[in-house]
């Protein structure tokens, strides 16, 4: 049974229940699928930004900036940051001290760093659960920020209305950019840090690789932001660049396309998250234990015994 | 049917062979498996050693100083490269070309760099096949280099038989490891660049974590050995202390509980990996696709059309 209260408390934007909520999402709590079942049909209000790119970028401070910027046009703000290089790039670190000074004192502004560690496979899916339970409880604006180095975080970036991708004028940058596979989830890019030595070159290559690539007359061209997020230089046009970016999606009626990608996304992994679960159940799993000795000894392969895991499986669902 | 001639030739220690084989395995071809079952029986030799650390810390610099090292001995090295991080830190591009000028031309070194791209959740899979081709081929030393930023990463790592977490004496680098989840899984450590000033507080940082960590009597201590690797100061005392370990792990009849953790978490990948491309074989997809529709117009939530398509899952399999 979920707590008919604690849903309750969410659709009155109680920030405990929030918290409380999310973190049911991220334990994997039994409950937290009928939550999510149950909220459904208050999500679809916020308007999604995912913001991504290499370690530091400065993705948290335009995070930052761009809260105080919906803050002052009284948006209500909701922030899930996913940094699996954060314990090493420090990025997270400092983003959250910042935070903590300028907007976490907000109450129109609710903050979420979600942890990666031990959450293998079923991290972007709990990112995403995080901002349906931030867009049920009236968030106007929710900032999904993540580091662009691995697949999952590239699917909680795409999984916005506006994915914008932020780089720094550093030699190759933008190169290094479109192998990471930056390149095509970019509705527009920003040029941070812009006031170094560089950055015209940068931009030029940038905006180089950006007309080689495929377009039609009729499609979307990714922009280049300039900006010095530090100094505030910038923001403005980063928010003028997602207006546009939306209104041209409307116009075009491009969202539905845009969110039957994002559902086939997220669906896949909901459902290989909830038979992962299944499959590893007592029996499972006890299976497994019982025929570990087999492939130390040499006997048999690993292959060989995952072959008789899944016959139990198929037999016991 | 496997290709008996590509098995042969892989135990005769064919280079192209051995490099279409793990082709195979990356390519997810569904003679793979039957490649790996069949070279089951030759995989066991090879003392297998991960090496991991931050972005940065000279892993791939080591990796090379101590193939050098082990060539001397006379022993064949295969190196298999992981970097989900590699297009922004640089460090798998600098490292190939350092690698290609002193140790590629060498006929008892294989190298291979595994893309992390497109390869969602088969990567620590894909990296320990590699490994077993390499090992079957008759690669004495086996080095799994891996960038410790996540679970994956941190999987492959462990699938060796002495695990080496390689840092650098930056400000907080041994806290921030231990927040990585690296300390848990550190036979021992590599304090690298080890002539930069603030390196023997860091060093004594280290050993004060390590001095709080519990451990009882018998229990094997990770040791902390100063390296700088680009002049090649601290390879022989790497080399030594796999060595210790090596014999510690023998004397105490250890590697079995190893095996096992190890064999677990690769026949769990195993299973997953088969399951999840059974589960979106045409039926699951196809009834993905016509889903789509009534998430995007509201009707139903994610979590509605997941239990729909594990139904038709269970009845299907």
């Amino acid at each position: 049974m979920i707590d008919l209260n604690l849903v309750k408390n969410i659709y009155r934007e109680d920030r405990r229940s929030i918290a409380r909520t999310i973190s049911i999402v991220e334990s994997d709590n039994l409950s937290a699928t009928m939550f999510l079942k149950e909220i459904h049909k208050k999500v679809g209000h916020a308007y999604r930004i995912g913001i991504t790119g290499p370690p530091g970028a400065g993705k948290s401070t335009i995070t930052n900036q761009l809260t105080k910027y919906f803050r002052k046009q009284n948006q209500k703000v909701g922030i899930i940051a996913v940094d699996p290089t954060s314990p090493f790039t420090g990025g997270a670190l400092l983003g959250d001290r910042v935070r903590m000074t300028d907007i976490g004192m907000d109450s129109g502004v609710f903050i979420r760093s979600m942890a990666t560690r031990g959450s293998l496979g079923g991290l972007s899916k709990k990112a995403i659960d995080a901002a349906d339970i931030l867009d049920a409880a009236g968030f106007d604006i929710i900032l999904l920020e993540t580091v662009g180095v691995g697949q999952s975080e590239l699917d909680i970036a795409q999984a916005a209305d506006t994915t914008i991708v932020v780089l720094v004028p550093e030699s190759g940058d933008s190169v290094q950019a479109m192998k990471a596979g930056l390149m095509e989830i970019a509705d527009f890019f920003v040029m941070n840090k812009s006031d170094r030595p560089g950055s015209q070159q940068a931009y030029t290559a940038l905006q180089t690789i950006l007309m080689i690539k495929d377009h039609d007359q009729n499609s979307w061209l990714p922009n280049i932001i300039k900006t010095v997020a530090s100094e505030n230089k910038g923001i403005d046009e980063i928010a003028t660049e997602i207006e546009r970016h939306k209104n041209f999606m409307n116009q075009n009626n491009l969202f539905k396309l845009k969110r039957e990608k994002q559902a086939k996304v997220r669906i896949k992994e909901i459902v290989e998250h909830k038979l992962k679960d299944e499959l590893w159940s007592d029996t499972g799993e006890n299976l497994l234990n019982s025929s570990l000795q087999k492939v130390v000894l040499g006997n048999l392969s690993p292959y060989h015994i995952a072959e008789e895991i899944i016959e139990e499986f198929k037999n016991r669902i």
